[in-house]
């Protein structure tokens, strides 16, 4: 956290998830004052999601001893494209949204400015703001986990594209005619480097009989080969599940380069839930891929870069989204 | 060409190639109104093509009535990437140059500012001015010839990068593991869908005995498989070859896929030899390719059209680069 100002007025920054919410208060320094979490309970419908956030901003606002007219707008993430002329969440698989008008919904319900845009564009401003990416004047972000999402930011500013879907790290193509990607297309880096494709590439070798320490992990239930049970496997030295997430981790590091040899940041930040598990292991695999991938002097001084500031990257992201807003 | 003024003074755009150099001067309008042509002669050294450039701008400028007073500035396309702060070319292994000060060198031959920039950046910069990318906010361009080269312009400017090799789409990494490229790495776009890829390809099946017309058309000079030669056995229904071209095809409709879920430009240029011979028969493959390979709405409304201005794309662009500098 940086100890100048930073923000023209304290802001409230949101990070709506699939299942949890988690709502943070920072003042003009990009300090978190205080933080609200409560479950989504996004089964519910989006009115009851959105009276919920409306809940944790007040709930935070209170604990930092402040009130709606102390915050000069409210940044939040959600886990969708978001139409930033309308302020419209396009579509969200997880929470079973269609163009859902939360910017509207919302300031409604809390009579605060409201900015909304995805999850891990806010992700990547966040780190770009207050963690591995600062001083940064390009600077684009993975983040690993269940799938694999990714920012870029160019002067400061979320690059959205076209349909309000730009960085989509993940889905760029590094595998041609690849395995099947979650998207219904096939070889993105998803499709070969996330969990996902992990645990699917994990569960093959086993059903094939390739002795592993995972077999007695995780007994019958190789649906939930979660980072923990991975990196308990990892850092064992399993032979199946070094080799397979090694793969995965060369893969990301194809990707690196290839969007570094594309638009040529500073920086580039790895982080999600399987970096947060294992990222000192991984990144030397990351970055050693990378260097072998770059073109010419493309990757020279090029930062690859551990996130540091794990779950709080996307409310601090959607704090200065905001607060990018009123400046 | 606009009819309406686009540049704040006539200006001169060059285009140095390995070969040869050509040599524009257009007016406000961005109207060509005079060109020259003369072989580069690289192998005789950097002064001496330096040398030749500035005849060529003179006899330009001669054809067009005008001296060197009476335009602004001279935009030069050189065949490697460009240090935008010291106006030094890094390295063009056709010219065999490395660290060579071309603006200063031909700033002290003509008494003109001179810009220099990368060849496809250029040419990417005119198709986006006055091309197939005119309107566009977010242009990315791809140029497939004996190499694949590449240009991003985001919001008028060319996106450079770090390392000022910003734009390189064709070292995007689509085949992970994939065949070795002339860059050094492996499965890079250009190493599986060049003019080189397809030729390597061709060899190896007519090595392998597959018949082809290519055998009558090439004789044993299989060293000299030209663009006219593939056009030839391409629109002839020859199998190999439009089965080899069609591949290299949906390959670079995946790396158009692959930048537009990244970035989200509104529209793709492609052009380059390949395209310029076949490129009515080639951009429908190209096209549903890309299509199968967006992510989610990102490819909505994205237009991915045909290079419009053939060679004077880079001279074109090299002048609308020295106008945006001294507008």
């Amino acid at each position: 956290m940086s100890a100048k100002t930073v923000f023209p007025e304290p802001v409230v920054g949101v990070d709506l998830g699939a299942t949890k919410i988690y709502t943070i208060v920072a003042d003009k320094d990009g300090k978190i004052l205080s933080a609200s979490k409560k479950p989504a309970k996004g089964e519910r419908g989006s009115d009851v999601v959105l009276d919920r956030v409306a809940e944790t901003v007040d709930d935070a606002l209170a604990d930092a001893g402040m009130t709606r007219k102390d915050v000069g707008a409210l940044g939040m993430a959600v886990p969708s494209p978001v139409n930033q002329n309308t302020g419209v969440a396009l579509f969200s698989p997880n929470l079973n949204w269609r163009s859902l008008p939360v910017k509207d919904m919302l300031e409604k319900r809390l009579g605060l400015k409201v900015f909304p845009d995805n999850d891990v564009n806010l992700g990547t401003l966040g780190e770009y703001t207050f963690g591995a990416g600062k001083g940064a004047e390009v600077m684009a972000g993975f983040f690993v986990g269940t799938g694999i999402g990714g920012g870029i930011i160019m002067n400061g500013k979320v690059v959205h594209g076209r349909n309000f879907t730009g960085g989509e790290l993940g889905h760029m193509v590094i595998m041609a005619d690849g395995p099947q990607c979650g998207c219904g297309t096939r070889g993105c880096l998803e499709a070969v480097a996330s969990r996902i494709a992990i645990t699917r590439d994990l569960r093959a070798a086993m059903e094939r009989g390739v002795p592993t320490m995972l077999t007695d992990l995780l007994g019958t239930d190789t649906d939930r080969v979660k980072s923990g049970v991975l990196k308990k496997a990892y850092l064992a030295g399993d032979e199946l599940t070094t080799g397979v997430i090694n793969r995965a981790m060369r893969r990301v590091g194809i990707a690196v380069a290839s969007i570094v040899n594309a638009i040529g940041p500073d920086v580039v930040v790895i982080g999600g839930g399987l970096f947060e598990a294992l990222g000192e292991d991984l990144m030397p695999i990351v970055r050693n891929a990378a260097t072998l991938h770059y073109f010419g002097p493309s990757g020279d001084g090029v930062a690859v870069e551990l996130a540091a500031l794990g779950d709080d990257s996307v409310p601090l992201g959607a704090a200065a989204f905001a607060a990018g807003k009123i400046a």
